[in-house]
């Protein structure tokens, strides 16, 4: 069976998205300048379906955590649509358009029972029966690959609290952002992290660390 | 003129110490997992008078600092002693003994006035008229050389949030605190940076940016 891992960008200040996120600004104020390394990047591009763009060491490592995850988890708020039940007349169907960019299954946390929604190369399944549901689900779904955690903070700090990650990458990126999502918020100085790795590349920092 | 910069371990979720800080206990519960990495490495040794050590990347980040700094600023609380007027009848003379491994000048911003502290190698005055004020004396003292902010997380940010930090080098070590003092607390989305370096060494990395 393969990890439990998840890739994230980060402020220097602890923030995976700034505050006021909403439909048209799902990162948040500020939000945005945690991917800015990502944007130019040819891996990136290729995953959204464009071509060209510039190779630099971010690439082999956005490629390897690709390369190596059969399965996403992702919560509600990652996944969009507002909260309560979900609008069976004009379904939210993601952030992502009718190609996303996972093309892996994906579990989505949530509260509320919705069917399966196929789009081009990626399902979404809706789990409401809690994190460890998903992660089983998941699992059986990555066919011996990793299991990434696709976020938000908030999914991310459940596992990590509850002690199931075994890998976490940070992509640590130049900003500050003052307020908004923290990871690690209630997670604690319980959990001891090896690191494993640290890569720098033009506008962030690739951190990866073992869960001890 | 040099820069004005700092160096300063900072855990995953942005403390650069632990809660609860006391006098036994100066970087709080769990602070101590900040510097793991140092207290091996041969320059941190050195500096503390000690012979011996291991020598990896993180030698060469620490002498390059060494090297570079010409004046100290540090806050109250990390020079210690309390709150409140100086005890005069039974100074406290700092955490660091009769030979303290600065061996620069070192500007302590208080609120109370006390006379210079001169210990082997290194004199320690005491500044009562803000931030500014302690940032000119050490630059005139420094010599051409850079002024390094010791800290605390405080001292950093009130720097910080005045727009005067050059440079800054954070030791990101592979530990969750949970809480404590914050580094960028209070400092908001206005601080733009470059990154500039990121070195990697055993059990932690150092981060070096630039304020735009």
């Amino acid at each position: 069976m393969g990890l439990l891992r998840f890739e994230i960008a980060m402020s220097l200040d602890g923030y995976v998205a700034g505050p006021n996120q909403t439909r048209e600004e799902p990162l948040g104020e500020g939000g945005e300048g945690l991917h800015v390394w990502a944007l130019e990047l040819d891996a990136w591009r290729k995953r959204h379906g464009r071509e060209g763009g510039e190779t630099n060491p971010s690439s082999a490592v956005m490629e390897e955590g690709l390369a190596r995850t059969g399965a996403h988890v992702m919560g509600r708020k990652m996944f969009g649509g507002g909260s309560g039940p979900w609008d069976e007349a004009e379904p939210w169907n993601g952030w992502w358009g009718e190609e996303p960019p996972f093309r892996k299954p994906v579990f989505v946390l949530t509260h509320h029972p919705r069917r399966p929604l196929e789009l081009t190369g990626t399902t979404f399944t809706f789990v409401t029966d809690g994190i460890e549901s998903a992660l089983a689900q998941a699992q059986e779904a990555a066919g011996g690959k990793d299991v990434q955690i696709s976020g938000g903070a908030d999914v991310c700090n459940q596992y990590l609290a509850a002690g199931l990650v075994d890998e976490l990458q940070i992509n640590l990126a130049p900003v500050v952002l003052g307020d908004g999502e923290r990871l690690f918020e209630g997670v604690g100085p319980d959990l001891k992290l090896e690191q494993l790795r640290a890569v720098e590349a033009p506008g962030v920092t690739h951190l990866t660390y073992r869960v001890a």
